[in-house]
């Protein structure tokens, strides 16, 4: 496997030949030397071809140059590099800045939008944006607010703008888009308000909408084809969400976007995640509230689910689906298939091949996990798929207003938004984990538009009998469904991985170091320690001959959150305060780009 | 003079003795492993005896590491280091963070106090703090809202507090304060909105007010004596404050103690300098208003002023006279003396005896200063010592309501609160500097408590048939009033600089940049981006055997009041909003502190 390379660059090398690909953002992603996607290229492998920084190198690293973003909280996502300027954005108010790299980072333009920060208030973890997208000489922003804005990559001049949900119901937005073709995917944050989660395509020239594909309700407001949209190999057939919920409770029923998309140009299937059913107190929402939680398969054109399958059917942990889906090439019994690798909130780690949606492997990736057995890979099984929940931290049958504790993985799950990466080179998945418990006690609760939907109270801790710390980097087969090693860490690891031909693998951690790892053997190489925690994600550019790596710091996302938004009751940010107050021993807010590179 | 060294290390060692130097002070910045005051020595040498970076090998430096303060807008002063422990403070709202250096910077304490933040509407040019100080196992803070707090610098509790003045009259801080034997002395903020400056000693141990001098006004309050206090070789006389306003004007007149205090152990001496006079209309207050622009040599036990020197007599520009005094021992004409060095806002460098006050040199140290010719140096003309001003220049001359243009330096003189460095071995004061010309309309204006009282207009621009630039750093002699060399910069130098015995000279720019120049020549031999533009002072300090260099970014203070504060009017800020307006594209608002050190 180790020297088996990935079918997938050649695959987009050969499909930018096509007028829609999109032309520009293959042409860019294909250059090592740009960042030109959030993800690193569509398939989110977050890999690069560059290899002046190695294994046998690394240790030397410099600070090159920093920047310091003028806002505090957290700071996900990473800049982009295309064509000799970086772009980098802020959390909330959103601010997008062009910075000159052949005139050491001068600001060439900046976007400032004025937003009503009242949209702060409904925002469910802190004021996070992972980032802007390029494709077409624009720079696209989607706001806190849900407006879409195109900007001009050169002049930053505004191009269009579109209003994409309603901050004042609880819709708002943290994610990038997805440059597909001539569209502008865009997803929807709001799950602990009751939003209704969809997807939608814009047009990547006027921002006018071409589709929407709603998670929940009616199969056409899905954009599912009963007779057509498959689910572990079987037509999903008429009305599936609908009878997964009681009443119209599908209206306020989640399943919200604010993932990583990805998308496989030969395919022309674009990937993404549902998020958590709304409220978070199970006994209100019987069934198993479909599409929530679930891995979307759809045709980049039309928004047509070609395939589902939902991973923690009538979720009762905020097990929220939403992880990133990575499109790699690897052998499973011999075979070259094409796969889709998942390493879900609820613990385990899935791959599936990515044409058909079949379930090829689903394992726990930290053994914490307890609160299912396993999940069920019989075809023959009517439990097909489906985890097998244990009793005990079942919040569910424990009911409403009882305590159900040491439940593993807690809500943030054994993996929240932090992307994970692949390298071809080793076949091996670089997964930054959360190594965290929760107790969890639900009550009811009443909708209100703009009001929270939530419903449980929750505490969080590091996963008791253990290293103590909250977190773990691990190295994962996701052919085999097995960990190949793991780093423990004193925090979740919050911030996206970038693998590397240099046989090096960074990451950042929530006390702000940078570190950068042996992608064979996790042996520690480099370390340093950013001005603020790190949540945002690695990415790598070479200018000028010279290969930089650069990283954003700024405590914050739910992890950070009592930091973020200055809370010290334990049981405060969706029970995060507390598990994470030791943060603040290592690091304040911050909001600081360091770019790393070789000494000359 | 080159190799000459300065009597001063051999005078603090000597006077280390005594019970009450204070012992702890004199001990700790006598060691050059660390630093205990903000001006590196009671001196304000801000030179460091620390030689393993020097100027064959700074080439080499790199980032060792960074922490964010988690406050953006201007940051001034520095840290502190001492015994292993490295105190960090913030703008308002003042926090203060100390970080053990043995275990990677983690947060031992932190004092984070909760201030009223309407006083941020009474500081006249950004919310900044120059910093705490270090005496007897304790740290010293004194906060915007002028609460003086004495914290036990191990564990952060605070020990006492004490309200210095009152933010509703437009009394603030922004200065540090200064630990001289058993007591605290204390400034305070405010020319912009008619406060009455004065000096105040606390007991250090209880908080207890033991002295307080004012500026202005009786000599009883100024702790002036008419026969003993010497002005330019004579006694001052009596009611020698009160005689130079019309009325009592000097009740709302300024005078504030905004600046870097120094001490002389031996002499038993502090100096000090006072602001400007209250309004910056000049019509509005006749005479020389006394003690306003004035070099304050007293007694650090009493207070009683033993001489005092007033540079800009009825000052009509803002030149605020509260630049630092460095003490140094050089030769002049052949003989040694005990000097003070000043280089005051208005432009000239003052060289004076510091025992006696007898000034021997007054020297312009940028060429563009236009207002006045000379400084009378004839000890028999009644104009000894005053400079001498030209008609053109005079907005007292030219009256209310006009416009007087070309005025060099702007209100924000040649030099500003950025505080300069000395090198016993070359012998030279390496000097931050403003190259920046005004326009200045005085308008009639009316006092009311807390309420702005400047009534003038003003623009700022770079100064014209120049470099194109806003600053220069220059190397002074300050024997002869002579600029060695100088070195053009885009921006006004806002740093305060640092001269080590590796022969380098440090500072920080405006756009972000730490510089390292060689000490002789001046010439560029290292440069970094820091996050953010750079007002923080340079310093330097020594752990586990290694030499490290740390500065502060955070774009700010008078300077970059138009980022700090988010304002875009040209005339906003006093002035300088129009003027550094340009800054914007290259640094964003920041809060960090950037340490650097040889590579292992
Ligand atoms: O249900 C939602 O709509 C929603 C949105 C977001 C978001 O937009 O950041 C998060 C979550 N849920 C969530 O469950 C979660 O764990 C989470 C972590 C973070 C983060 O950025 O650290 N965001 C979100
Ligand atoms: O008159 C005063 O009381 C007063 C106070 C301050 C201050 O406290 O920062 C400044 C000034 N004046 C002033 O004139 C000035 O140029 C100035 C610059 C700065 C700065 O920190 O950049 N502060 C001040």
């Amino acid at each position: 496997m180790k020297m088996l390379k990935t079918g997938l660059v050649a695959t987009l090398l050969l499909s930018s030949a096509p007028v829609f690909a999109n032309d520009s953002v293959l042409k860019a992603t294909d250059d090592p030397k740009q960042w030109a996607i959030q993800t690193g290229d569509y398939a989110n492998t977050r890999y690069s071809e560059l290899n002046q920084i190695t294994r046998e190198n690394v240790g030397k690293l410099q600070v090159a140059w920093t920047f310091s973003t003028g806002v505090l909280r957290g700071h996900e996502g990473s800049p982009l590099v295309v064509d000799g300027i970086m772009y980098v954005h802020t959390p909330f108010p959103n601010n997008v800045y062009a910075l000159d790299l052949a005139n050491d980072g001068k600001i060439l333009w900046r976007y400032e939008p004025q937003q009503n920060p009242d949209v702060i208030g409904v925002m469910c973890c802190d004021t996070v944006n992972r980032g802007v997208a390029y494709a077409d000489g624009m720079i696209f922003l989607h706001q806190a607010d849900t407006t879409v804005v195109a900007l001009d990559a050169k002049s930053g001049e505004v191009k269009w703008t579109v209003q994409n949900g309603d901050p004042a119901k609880g819709e708002t937005n943290t994610a990038t888009v997805l440059p597909v073709k001539d569209k502008l995917l865009v997803g929807i944050s709001g799950g602990e308000f009751g939003v209704r989660g969809h997807v939608t395509a814009y047009d990547m020239k006027t921002g006018e909408q071409v589709w929407r594909a709603y998670s929940t309700g009616p199969d056409a407001e899905m954009l599912v084809d009963p007779e057509k949209t498959m689910v572990l190999g079987k037509p999903v057939g008429a009305d599936s969400s609908i009878k997964s919920w009681e009443g119209d409770q599908w209206q306020i029923g989640g399943g919200t976007t604010w993932g990583w998309y990805s998308y496989d140009p030969d395919l022309n299937l674009v990937y993404y995640g549902t998020g958590n059913p709304s409220t978070w107190n199970p006994s209100q929402r019987p069934g198993d509230n479909k599409w929530s939680m679930t891995i979307m398969a759809r045709d980049a054109d039309t928004g047509m689910a070609k395939w589902m399958y939902q991973k923690t059917p009538h979720d009762e942990w905020d097990y929220d689906g939403v992880n990133e889906n990575i499109l790699v090439d690897q052998e499973i019994d011999g075979q070259m298939r094409k796969l889709l690798v998942n390493l879900d909130r609820n613990g385990f780690g899935y791959t599936l091949d990515r044409e058909t949606g079949e379930l090829l492997v689903a394992k726990k990736y930290d053994p914490a996990v307890n609160w299912a057995t396993e999940v069920v890979m019989d075809k023959e099984s009517d439990q097909y798929g489906r985890p097998q929940v244990v009793a005990q931290y079942s919040t569910a049958q424990n009911g409403e207003d009882t305590n159900t504790t040491g439940v593993c993985p807690a809500a943030l799950g054994s993996k929240d938004q932090q992307p994970a990466s692949f390298s071809p080179k080793t076949g091996l998945v670089y997964v930054p984990t959360n190594h965290v418990c929760m107790d969890y006690e639900p009550y009811r609760v009443s909708y209100s538009a703009g009001q929270p939907y939530v419903g449980a109270t929750l505490s969080m801790y590091p996963a008791p009998n253990s290293h103590g710390g909250m977190g773990n980097f691990i190295a994962w087969d996701a052919t085999k469904g097995e960990i190949k090693w793991s780093l423990p860490e004193q925090f979740s690891v919050w911030s996206g991985a970038l693998a590397t031909a240099g046989d090096v693998v960074f990451y950042g951690t929530l006390e702000g170091y940078l570190k950068a790892i042996d992608a064979e053997t996790g042996e520690l190489l480099y370390r340093f320690k950013t001005p603020s925690g790190v949540i945002g994600n690695v990415m790598t550019y070479e200018f000028n001959g010279k290969q930089y790596v650069g990283v954003l710091s700024g405590v914050g996302g739910w992890a950070g959150i009592g930091l973020a938004a200055g809370l010290t009751n334990p049981n405060e940010g969706l029970g995060a305060v507390g598990g994470y107050a030791a943060l603040s021993d290592y690091t304040q807010l911050g909001g600081q780009l360091t770019v790393f590179a070789l000494p000359d």
